[in-house]
């Protein structure tokens, strides 16, 4: 299997389906072929097909989920892009260290990156469920990225960390095992519903510097084992 | 003035306005202003100025000339784009180098940057007239990048390039506090302590894990302080 393959785009609420078949396009003219839809606004209609080009094996191969949750959920790592993410200093990645990470990755499990809505990207909410926030270092007098647009250059910067890594054949990452976003979901939840019990989660502010730090930490699966045996053995206990 | 004054976008015998308002809309997102046209067969129209977006003011300066000679006659460096570049192999150029390469010159003098046709591109003569020939290391069982996006592509790496010269200084990370080691010991002997009491820890390799986990995560003071009152919850339950 080509590692280019386990690249998951997806895009959130899309409104405009030209929007889908440009990115579509963008996406295979640099080797990336998957491509998930949570919830579009309207279906892939003649426009979508259209802009997509030669690219239609891509829109016909599209997976269509319902949320958010669900459509991250296989996904090893995940990434999502937001034109607001300032106050997300810790995550924040820029595309070409993002191509390589992704690359990286890919090697090991399946990789997600998410662009949000065209108008309003993603909600805060989607951007904790995110390793990492790819930020564009776009002009700070406009830095208003057409969607397709910002997929090509994600998709550009992939490319590029792709025939670096194949030409150098520098070898690739160790191999670790890092759990799916849904493992990490019910880990979350597991604390939350224990320290809640326990009197000492009283608002929202822990479990969100929680999954910062786990987040930031890429916590591996045996890792992630460990801390929800942790948890197993507090709750014998009570 | 600012030296990305001096880089020109020119396309030549554009099919489709909604073409160059895109590439308008692309080019200022990478902070890039100066549009030239040759000759192109549709006038700018109302689809190419919604697509412009909030670059209207680049459209608005746009200039048109009659002929591929007249719009490069005051640049001294003319690079050429193309889909038909196999021939030209000394002249090579890849988007990176582009950036680089733009970036230096036009702290000297004008340069062009020009995108042929939508179907044909530029012709063998129009080639002939540029230093550079830039090539996009696209997918090659599909390299049809959209006009427009292999305009955000040389931008954004234009833009990559001026960043790294002018080293812009971004806002800075906000300050953090970092625990000193022996805070971080006295957590890892009290998470030890209590793990051991509720018969969770029976060997090292529990430690070793969680040291190997928080030390690659950097841990933060305010996370630190955080761990430590989850430990301390625990023990009043017990």
């Amino acid at each position: 299997m080509n590692i280019l393959d386990n690249i998951h785009i997806i895009l959130v609420e899309t409104s405009l389906p030209a929007n889908i078949g440009s990115a579509a396009r963008a996406m295979k003219t640099m080797g990336l072929s998957q491509l998930r839809l949570v919830s579009p606004k309207l279906p892939i209609d003649e426009q979508a097909e259209a802009l997509a080009a030669g690219a239609k094996d891509v829109l016909d191969n599209t997976q269509i989920y319902a949320t958010f949750d669900e459509a991250i959920a296989d996904c090893q790592l995940v990434i999502g892009t937001s034109a607001r993410l300032r106050h997300l200093q810790n995550s924040l990645i820029e595309p070409r260290d993002c191509g390589e990470l992704v690359i990286n990755r890919a090697n090991l499990g399946k990789v997600a990156i998410v662009f949000g809505r065209e108008r309003v990207g993603l909600t805060n909410e989607e951007l904790l469920k995110c390793h990492y926030h790819l930020n564009f270092p776009t002009n700070p007098n406009y830095g208003s990225l057409n969607l397709a647009m910002a997929v090509q250059l994600a998709s550009y910067e992939i490319r590029m960390a792709y025939l670096q890594k194949t030409v150098e054949k520098r070898p690739l990452t160790e191999a670790k095992e890092y759990p799916t976003a849904e493992a990490l979901e019910h880990f979350f939840a597991h604390t939350e519903r224990l320290y809640k019990e326990l009197g000492f989660i009283r608002n929202d502010s822990v479990m969100l510097k929680l999954r910062r730090l786990y987040q930031r930490a890429e916590l591996e699966t045996n890792e992630l084992n460990l801390l929800r045996g942790m948890l197993t053995a507090v709750e014998k206990r009570n």
